[in-house]
């Protein structure tokens, strides 16, 4: 499955400025980040709850917020881009 | 139809902080704020490209990203939240 995860982490403090780096590590080890905020995961069940076990285990529900959107397949359909774009297209041909 | 606004607009300049407030100015025309720069819209197709083309008149294609997502529906089933939450539920019945 195709999924989306936002999040916005209170970097008022030190403890979140450390949580926002936990949080973006947890999503790199699963996607890629295609905002400073914000990243694409094709993950399957099993990948999806080990996911959200750990970015529960990173956020503070007190002050950060995490969204988590299951998106359209196929995505390139349903997302539409501008601007700076830091995606990389795995289904492109790689040239060598 | 209902589409999830994403975007990174750089604030180093006061261009850029001006931008910024415009971008989420015009999302707030048409749906709600989520997190920070993160909004979610029900749109009709007339409206939604009336979005697309205002926002794309406010951000610098050169240094901000906007993502546009079209949604599964209902939302509510796709769409996972944690922690703060910004959102109204409008079609939760109104307590007077």
């Amino acid at each position: 499955m195709y999924i989306l995860i936002t999040y916005d982490v209170s970097t008022e403090s030190e403890a979140g400025k450390k949580r926002l780096r936990k949080v973006a590590q947890v999503c790199k080890d699963f996607g890629q980040r295609v905002q400073k905020s914000v990243f694409e995961c094709s993950v399957n069940e099993a990948q999806f709850e080990q996911l959200k076990h750990r970015l529960l285990q990173c956020i503070d529900e007190k002050s950060d917020s995490l969204r988590i959107y299951r998106l359209r397949e196929p995505p390139k359909k349903y997302i539409q881009e501008y601007g700076v774009n830091l995606t990389i297209d795995f289904d492109a041909p790689l040239v060598l």
